[in-house]
């Protein structure tokens, strides 16, 4: 079961933070890699990587041109999450059949083709909120709740989890 | 069980996107009021507040000027979500049993009285990720995923879920 994440329409001044959080998110909660359409964006992939290299784990963004071209090519299952599309709970058991499936998030507006190139439309409650939110819910349905104590290999840093305050080991 | 969630230290330039995805995943997932400290934003105010007109249900988000009296003076109990802190899975049963709720998210940089405050340490993934993320799985948990379908009273407009494209019924 691979997921990945594509995000819509990041522009660098408006949505860096919001994008960064989408693809931390993606990555804490077991997605492998993540792809964003809209404007090339130098510091969000650094800040990504370097999240990875710190905390372990292979996962990586890409930035691609054509959001059609990419869903049209994708070999797998594609899954838009919208506010819009049928509740989670109807959806969840058809989706978790996919072997290799794109989640798509958007940004501020997303095409309608999206809605209709996507095998699914699926809403995370039917309430304007937050695509970090709902694509956090989504990967935590889909894979049972088992991501919340996911190791990643080979990190450099690693919290040992306190009652009060911090503790960090560091291996590097 | 009425939870209401802080906010700690906003910045209108900076996180003014974060922080409205923070109180839209509240609202959305069942929280009843949200309050922040940093600095005082009216556009954030007026944002959520608009949100609940328009989609129902009275969420309302205010300034609070200190975080320490607040939590001292805080009728309840309180859980700070921090990656540092204890897993989610040991601490929930225990939170659960809480009648009011006080749910804080921080900023860029959490005070060291925060840990000591609150009563509960709790980290949703030991990965850095993002405080909308940790906040909607928790609430998500708390409420037992019961949130997703949840009736909001007297709204202005409401999704009728849809395969594909958009449906909105609008009652005004």
């Amino acid at each position: 079961m691979a997921v990945s994440v594509l995000r819509l329409g990041h522009r660098i001044f408006r949505d860096q933070r919001i994008s960064t959080h989408v693809f931390l998110a993606a990555r804490a909660l077991g997605a492998y890699e993540g792809f964003y359409t809209g404007e090339k964006d130098k510091n969000l992939e650094k800040s990504v990587k370097k999240i990875s290299e710190q905390w372990g784990g292979n996962f990586k963004i890409k930035h691609i041109s054509s959001y059609k071209k990419f869903l049209k090519e994708w070999k797998g299952r594609t899954i838009h999450l919208t506010v819009y599309g049928l509740p989670l709970k109807k959806t969840i058991t058809g989706i978790r059949k996919a072997k290799k499936l794109l989640v798509v998030v958007g940004g501020e507006k997303v095409p309608p083709e999206v809605y209709q190139l996507a095998d699914w439309n699926v809403s995370v409650t039917s309430q304007p909120h937050s695509e970090v939110a709902a694509l956090a819910l989504f990967l935590d349905r889909y894979f049972h709740g088992k991501e919340f104590s996911r190791k990643f290999p080979k990190p450099k840093m690693k919290i040992i989890p306190q009652e009060r305050g911090k503790l960090v080991k560091k291996s590097y």
